[in-house]
């Protein structure tokens, strides 16, 4: 009789089974079913192994069943390399004999097309009907280096030895996950579990992150993802890994249009929007990355490294190379990185071991009175780690006598002074020992400077998302609701700046006209000069079709902007009178709802710039009046609003206001807002405010 | 009797000499003349050997002589790694000797202040005296690969066996050339000759360079460079490279100003801008790069891999992964690179091999019918290589069945189709096979995406410096003269709009007054409205100090502006009636002669936007039309220019056109060029010109 499981297994279960089978098992090690078996037991898998094969009778020494329902249960896992046209077929059995979770190497199902996508959803069916789990299909399994239970055929344990350590990994392609692994180890990384997920046809990217979060195995996560399955699951988790002090790298596939396009392709699941990824990864404290092999080496550094004290601090480049030291820091600036500021007690203790001519950073140890010595180089390593600006050290070494010996000195300087030291071997084999000396220590190490100073930006990256993480929520601002009905699709400009004036942000003073005497009226009221627009709910960018006419002195010049405009070949439902307003730089402001992913807000240097520059910084809504400061300050623009060339300092603190009022209007709004754009919204000097000169909105 | 060579010992010789002294060798591996003769004897010497040691008679089975005076000559050269204190007598006694050349690793001298600056000069002195000529002093010597001459104490020959191949290499950093010359064998390059030229007190980068030009076992160049002790002969030698049809990759040191000046401080050479340096590389087809590490790499790839067929084509991205494909796709953009838009040749060849759904670049081999078939693989590399829109292939390798047999496919199909193909093997352990594969077919391969990446953005630089080399001179228009008499210091805007206008570059009308009434004369012959500026000697930046009034529509706002400049708190020479100008871009064109490097020109967004966006492109001069056009197209700028959001496209050709002029005027001042520039300069609709509005010089 097959034994159901009362409840579905759980995936601490499922990654680390009692009992696994391998169905199509094989001594031949060029198949999957060979492979699986061989390094199930070649890296130590303590459970029961039953492999599945009707032609055989033992298989690696290990008696073999003709199918699963001949094998003794319970089974927590059956691991299915089969091809696709037997797949539903051993799915159903193993459901039938009650297996608690199948792992589905097979490909070709949702990502060959609509074919197999029919198929997957009928084994994902089967599965569900039975309360067994799925993992993939089209994955390459589970690597569960923290209990020694390797339940893949990924290549990547070829090898006598993995490496257990901290770091968890989830991603939707298997053979970079594999990679990834081959490429840490080789660093002297260590790895708790790795999971392949797949197309997800049942467990999930997020069903993953959740449990390494919980893990105690795993102290950072790693997440290669190309599109999720539940987007709104995404963000709260990686809060939830902040709060447990567990950083999350990821690597999310489709920041090109080409990648996106060729993501969609692969697993078949929507890639989203990469802006509004990125911003909400870095709202919740994740450290997004493009290079999947910067993301491991990161990784090992917070795994394995003291922690950047707080994220803003600059670095000391040190080494016995002018050479290397010199052009690691030219390389700075390209990674957002800067040398830091030495403070005196620094500069003081330097000067006992150089000329002060040399005292400065980058260090030049070959400068030293002694040469290199290396009690000067232990002592000035110490004098950074304890420097208030001098966050990381960056050693970027070349070769050199005794290159082995210095860097055995390095690791417990770094561990004593409790900030990364980021050590380069930059060599091919005459730098083996000192690699090995620092494997040895269980220290990292890196084989190029771009290496080591991506990672050292994703450390910093890591500290500003520790540092926000202990903000307040947002609070939200008094007065603000939402108007009781609410217009729908596309706006009038008249209606977007309602909609905005409620939610307190300024708008130019403006006046519908029907007719031309009425035009003539409104600018009256308002006061000339005045703008003229022409008002279609059919145009959506009125310049582009000369509907706007700037800068009417009098009544005269606005009559004949008026004609003008009546002669415009779209049909006007009237004009708009509005004010002239000046500022002294042009911002746009937007919101949007993105689909799974929540309510954004978006602030950019406006005005023709929009498209050129492409000048904008993005966020989940709503903000905190610190948040906005801090987009702002990311801009291009920045400078100008600082005031450059005896040019004013404009109203931040205006802008700030705005753009937080315009975030809680995106979070109220909710999916309703398809999307809302103030450009231009003109910013004046200090104290003199801002005004938006126009808007549109789409609403649903 | 000491044998006087007839003529200073050529490099050629020097480089490769028949007979070699070590002074101060010894059995000690740990002594810097240890090391040096081991190297030689390891590494195969087959010249004359003479160890120098008072205190042994016989050094590493060979006879040893007190000093160089009892050595038997001729020797070629004598390689120094003595204290500093005893330099200078060791340095005299080589001359004595009629030695050839010395190279000296001792440091400590220039480069660590101006004592050891004035020892450095009395021993450069003493063999200049002599006729004898000094590698170094703080240099690592010679590594000549192709005749097995390591006249080196570089850690780097602490290995079995050194690789020869066609890279040469001049570095101003003794430790990061064994550095890169380790990490290239590594990577199975191989070198010619690498010299490091440390203070070069005598031999300098330039003449290691031209030498490396000349010599045939060197096919590619490259340079570590920290300050040129002649930089104008630097540029005549690079177009010499190029016409040799050698490529020349360089790292100049000191892009950040921190590395500037470390750079400095470590060979007390000047490190000159390094823009213009770039600028000055750009022109002459040398490839400027910022990590030494991927400069190796990419000499390596110009020097085993085809070439590309011309700049500006895309690449394909294929392997058996679609998230190595898909992650290596969203890194070509931050390398300035883009995928390939496929033929239909290509596609149809692609069909044969895949479903429709996935003809697309990048390209998972994942998605082949008959799953990653090697025939497919190499039919689809075949189609890519016969693509006219694609350069070069990428092949990010993960983890898989079989990998190293399908790097051994690769090679052929590289060198068959005619093009670059980069592999790539992120993987550690596991990936060593197929890296041996590729080690034994002479082929190079790369750890990491951003390597790869960073070759091909280099072989692209190759290219477009190839197809630059192509051009004729630039063409002097007619008509252009220097006026007889040249104005000095700091010119007036006046002055500085004559000299432009002089060689035909649009400036805006206006009149010098010196009272009020003359004002109002000028701008009623002028036309109104117009532009009234405060002239004084004594100032720049008149805006700042609120000297210029824009946009007077009669004679009474222009006494009432006149009457507020002369209210100014600087003392006024008169003031400026200017015609009121207006466009649709402000540009900032500029030039300025650069000490040691020549005359350059330059052109960015103008007006408040010159400090905020740093959009400048520069380049040395003259120009050719074709040069302008193309530096104006790498501008952030360039879609404005275009037209952007229905504004209309902009007088490209003017602005071409007054650039080459600018080009030409700078060329003309040479050194009298202290600076000058034209800012803002208006850019007008299509065929409707360009106005300087303002202008700025200063001469020498």
């Amino acid at each position: 009789m097959p034994q159901m499981p009362p409840d579905r297994t759980p995936l601490a279960r499922i990654v680390n089974p009692d009992s696994v089978a391998v169905i199509g098992a094989s001594d031949d090690l060029g198949k999957f079913g060979g492979r699986v078996i061989h390094y199930l037991i070649r890296h130590g898998y303590r459970g029961r192994l039953l492999p599945i094969n009707p032609n055989r009778a033992v298989i690696r020494g290990l008696p073999a069943f003709p199918g699963i329902a001949a094998a003794p249960g319970p089974v927590d896992v059956a691991i299915l390399a089969v091809p696709a046209g037997t797949l539903l077929r051993e799915v159903e059995a193993c459901a039938a004999a009650g297996v608690g979770a199948c792992i589905v190497i097979t490909g070709k199902l949702a990502d060959a097309g609509p074919e197999g996508a029919a198929l997957e959803a009928r084994v994902a069916a089967a599965a569900r009907a039975a309360g067994m789990r799925l993992v993939g299909p089209n994955c390459l399994g589970i690597l569960n280096l923290a209990d020694g239970a390797m339940l893949s055929s990924s290549l990547a344990l070829e090898v006598e030895r993995v490496r257990a350590g901290g770091i968890g990994m989830v991603s939707q392609s298997g053979a970079l996950m594999g990679t990834l692994v081959s490429l840490g180890h080789r660093h002297g990384a260590g790895f708790s579990r790795c999971v392949s997920v797949g197309n997800q046809a049942d467990l999930e990217l997020c069903d993953v992150l959740e449990f390494l979060i919980e893990d105690a195995a795993t102290r950072v996560i790693t997440l290669y993802v190309e599109g999720l399955k539940d987007p709104a699951r995404f963000a709260p988790l990686l809060r939830r890994a902040r709060a447990a002090g567990k950083p999350v790298l990821c690597v999310k596939a489709g920041r090109s249009e080409a990648g996106a396009q060729a993501a969609r392709s692969h697993t078949a699941s929507l890639a989203g929007s990469h802006a509004a990824f990125a911003a909400l990864c870095r709202e919740a404290g994740a450290v997004l990355l493009d290079d999947p092999a910067v993301m491991v080496l990161a990784a090992d550094a917070l795994d394995r490294l003291p922690r950047l004290p707080r994220a803003g601090m600059g670095c000391a480049v040190i080494a016995s190379s002018g050479g290397s030291t010199v052009t690691t820091t030219d390389m700075l600036a390209q990674h957002g990185l800067r040398l830091g500021a030495m403070g005196e007690a620094t500069r003081a203790e330097l000067r006992r071991w150089m000329p002060e001519s040399h005292v400065h950073l980058p260090l030049d140890t070959g400068s030293f009175h002694d040469g290199t010595s290396e009690d000067g180089l232990g002592a000035c390593i110490r004098a950074f780690m304890r420097d208030d600006d001098i966050g990381a050290v960056v050693v970027p070494m070349t070769t050199q006598p005794a290159m082995a010996a210095r860097a055995a000195l390095l690791p417990p300087l770094a561990r004593e002074g409790g900030r990364p030291l980021l050590y380069v071997m930059m060599a091919g084999e005459v730098g083996d020992a000192a690699r090995e000396r620092l494997r040895e220590a269980g220290f990292p190490f890196y084989d190029s400077v771009a290496h080591a100073l991506g990672v050292l930006q994703a450390l910093e990256a890591e500290a500003e998302g520790r540092g926000r993480a202990a903000l307040p929520p947002p609070a939200r601002p008094a007065g603000l609701a939402l108007p009781e009905a609410l217009p729908r699709g596309a706006l009038t400009e008249e209606e977007a700046k309602r909609l905005v004036a409620a939610y307190g942000i300024p708008v130019t003073r403006e006046r519908f006209a029907a007719t031309e005497a009425e035009a003539v009226a409104a600018a009256e009221a308002i006061g000339f000069p005045v703008v003229l627009k022409g008002v279609s709910r059919a145009v959506v960018h009125k310049s582009d079709l000369g509907l706007v006419r700037l800068g009417l002195r009098d009544a005269e010049a606005l009559r004949a902007a008026h004609a003008a405009l009546l002669a415009a070949p779209v049909p006007l439902e009237g004009v708009l009178v509005q004010e002239m307003a000046r500022g002294e730089a042009e911002l746009i402001l937007g919101a949007r709802h993105e689909p799974g992913l929540g309510p954004f807000v978006l602030v950019g240097t406006g005005g023709i710039w929009v498209e050129v520059l492409r000048d904008v910084q993005l966020a989940p809504a709503p903000l905190r009046p610190e948040d906005a400061r801090a987009m702002l300050r990311r801009l291009a623009l920045w400078p100008v609003l600082q005031g450059v060339r005896g040019r004013p300092a404009l109203d931040v603190e205006a802008a700030v206001e705005a753009l937080v009022r315009l975030s809680w209007l995106a979070a109220d709004l909710g999916p309703r807002l398809v999307e809302l754009d103030l450009n231009p919204i003109l910013l004046r000097a200090a104290g003199e405010g801002c005004i938006a000169v126009d808007a549109r909105a789409t609403l649903a």
